[in-house]
């Protein structure tokens, strides 16, 4: 494992969106770890409170909270360069309702939020990209509250292969099909249908 | 009216949460509008895309949306010191379902998002600011998705005397019900039930 490597990854990562100086690139890494998971390990669990923001370097992640009658239901997916929490845990310190856990072998760069907080002060630019990026997360939340109750399967369907590119292949299919609260079957017949439509 | 004293509230407002420098309160200044409502006067109507941040100077407004039925359902109270808006309209630039309108005769400070879009790169503590205040609101928007569904009335009451203390007074009983999501026989009887509890 090239720790440069991974390093750099996320320094681009947040370039794309704020500049960064060289002594912010020094702050940033000095407050970075990096955490091996094999497939099937736990990231988080229920009950435990969110202590760190947490960036894909390789591999992917599944998010999922466990209902009343006992069934996974999938909340998040995650692959490279994209961020997995339980946000809401995180924030509000509370414990999380959810499971994290590797759909393979993965690494994630984290840092934590007493880390995260010293650099907000030292570099202000991290603390936009922070503000960026829950803005995302609000609308996103709305939108899924708000979807859940009105949008047919087949939108969702298709906003989620728009906004999951390449993803769809890396995850088994009962896993996509809970994140859109569908079976298995419907999104067989659904994802034919978008092919027969897109062709 | 006193401009000098609304800007003013609002400076100290920001300063509660992040530093400032005389130089940023120039800028911030620069970029502020000032709003006066009538009583039942719109701030924003279902349908308009909300493209300002709003802080109450004085008065009180409420938001709410008109369900399939023709009810008002209400989602916000807000009174001095408080930040009214369609968060998810702001953010998405997507049409508002909700309607906001002034309780009583209401004095609003609000900035553009195209002005604060330049004061983030002037003034970075304002970047922080929002920051801090849109994590609370994802912490909220999730708290309110999740107890609509679990948490009973009482709790449901008490969170909000706490949450919104002297609140209650300033706003028609049928306001408060609705955004409880109880009737107002309903609401009289938890008043009671906490009245007692408390002494």
């Amino acid at each position: 494992m090239d720790t440069d490597l991974i390093v750099s990854q996320l320094i681009e990562h947040f370039k794309e969106i704020v500049p960064l100086q060289d002594a912010d690139i020094g702050c940033i890494t000095a407050k970075l770890e990096i955490i091996q998971l094999k497939k099937k390990d736990y990231l988080l669990r229920s009950g435990e409170v969110s202590r760190s923001m947490r960036f894909i370097a390789k591999g992917s992640l599944y998010a999922y909270h466990i209902d009343e009658k006992g069934k996974e239901n999938t909340t998040q997916l995650g692959i490279e360069n994209w961020w997995v929490n339980d946000l809401y845990s995180y924030l509000s310190e509370m414990p999380s309702s959810m499971f994290i856990q590797a759909n393979e072998d993965t690494t994630i760069l984290q840092i934590s939020k007493t880390n995260l907080e010293v650099l907000y002060r030292e570099v202000p630019a991290i603390s936009e990209f922070w503000r960026l990026k829950i803005q995302s997360a609000y609308v996103t939340l709305q939108e899924r509250t708000f979807e859940h109750s009105r949008v047919d399967a087949y939108t969702k369907y298709r906003n989620f292969v728009s906004t999951y590119r390449n993803i769809e292949q890396r995850f088994p299919q009962y896993m996509i099909a809970s994140y859109l609260g569908i079976t298995v079957e419907y999104l067989s017949y659904l994802r034919k249908k978008h092919l027969s439509d897109v062709s």
